[in-house]
């Protein structure tokens, strides 16, 4: 009897923002592979022995997602009953897609569950929406963090910054400085609210506020490492017309 | 003593696909502010009556989001817990933005509670990752219905060809020829794989697929109607690779 894999997304760190559908399925999993992304709290509620961390296995004889891709159809090959916990939603730079293709492939059964993604979530809790009427209507999320392996990089600052929507960011604390000069030269105005949020929706969450041509310093000052969100754009400066009277958390 | 307003996401539809908080509070709260977008069976689960449905308004004094804005104040004045449910993310198309800061402007507190967006769930239960690491180094989500009372049109095709990543639709059932011609003037492949999810999530979800120039008889045959996603771009062909093997809603 072939077992089942659930591709599932964990949402940003707060345990309240899985679903429903998640938090019964970490529960009642035989097994729950997964890395570091969904955090402290969310990975403090599953029990140690039906916990395996596929994140740290590097320097063996494949690579981690060659590990977790075989770990996953040696489990279900087992009978069990698996879940793949993801930060935020599996198939947002989630490498959810290719998982998906290897089960297939190996006649897996599966099923994805999605999740609320940091990449609208960040933004929010600190009071950003990603669209707005008044200032964009189009978000685009990117990677910062280009595949260094692909021959000429696939992100093409120019053609974002032309969309005139707001642009959020994923992996992208280091490299900060090379896009938002890419931006610059693409003639996005210096002036353009920008915002870091890191660990969203985690305890010890930090946001951080400039422009395009300040955030680096923000950044630096700020001490802002991964896991953060980089949103750029005018609905960036909205965030304080409403932070007196937002919470967070309750 | 004010009361509270939180602004909660519902997901795309399915209750399991509600947030632990959301849920909480669906159960809590003294009013729930909805239009029909989160679906019959999450609505199906708050007792009438504390549900009032502000989507239908219109014709009378103010528009619906005026109403709207006007009711979470008064209610929240009068020392209420509300929740204002929205379909998806609040801060996805969803006008969030502007009742977080009418809410600001009269100074009532209020909390974001993030949901999954309909944009990201969508392709994904039909098999399709918004991103992926050999065909989409960014995804951008827009608006297919622009504010028609905009003097020029805020969304530029051409730049999000340009991109290069996955385009995602919302509110584009109607005007998908327009869209999809725009996208062909601008140079992108008239074989770039399409999907339609209708309903995603809803027993009566419904998935049709095409290309840039099949799409708009596919959608006429298959009799596709809102609330529906398009997903543009190479991801949509993966969908094949996979849809043996994936199981929706077990
Ligand atoms: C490999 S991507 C995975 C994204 C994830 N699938 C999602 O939907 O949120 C990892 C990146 O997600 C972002 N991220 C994930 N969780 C975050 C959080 N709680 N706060 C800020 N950024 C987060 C960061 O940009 C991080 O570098
Ligand atoms: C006003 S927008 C709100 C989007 C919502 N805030 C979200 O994050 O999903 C309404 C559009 O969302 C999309 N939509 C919402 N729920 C959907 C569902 N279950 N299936 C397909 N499309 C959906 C449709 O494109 C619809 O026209």
């Amino acid at each position: 009897m072939t077992g089942f894999v659930y591709l599932v997304g964990s949402g940003p760190g707060d345990p309240d923002l899985m679903t429903v559908k998640a938090r019964r399925l970490l529960d009642e999993a035989d097994v729950v592979l997964h890395d570091k992304l969904p955090g402290p709290e969310i990975l403090g509620t599953i029990d140690e022995e039906r916990r395996e961390d596929v994140g740290k296995r590097a320097g063996g004889e494949w690579t981690p997602q060659e590990y977790t891709n075989r770990r996953l159809v040696e489990l279900a090959e087992a009978g069990k009953t698996v879940v793949r916990l993801k930060g935020g939603d599996p198939f947002v730079f989630g490498r959810g897609g290719e998982e998906a293709e290897h089960l297939a492939a190996h006649d897996i059964p599966f099923e994805y569950v999605p999740g609320v993604t940091s990449a609208i979530a960040g933004p929010g809790v600190a009071g950003i929406p990603v669209t707005h009427r008044d200032h964009a209507s189009s978000v685009s999320f990117v990677t910062g963090h280009e595949d260094p392996t692909k021959a000429e990089s696939a992100v093409d600052w120019e053609a974002l910054a032309a969309t005139g929507g707001t642009l959020v960011v994923l992996m992208g604390v280091g490299k900060l400085p090379d896009y938002t000069a890419a931006l610059r030269e693409a003639g996005m105005d210096p002036a353009t609210p920008v915002a870091l949020v890191e660990r969203a929706t985690w305890p010890d969450m930090q946001v951080a506020t400039g422009t395009l041509d300040t955030i680096v310093d923000v950044r630096d000052e700020a001490g802002i490492e991964p896991p953060a969100i980089t949103v750029i754009g005018d609905v960036a400066g909205t965030r304080d017309r409403v932070v007196e009277f937002l919470r967070t958390r309750t």
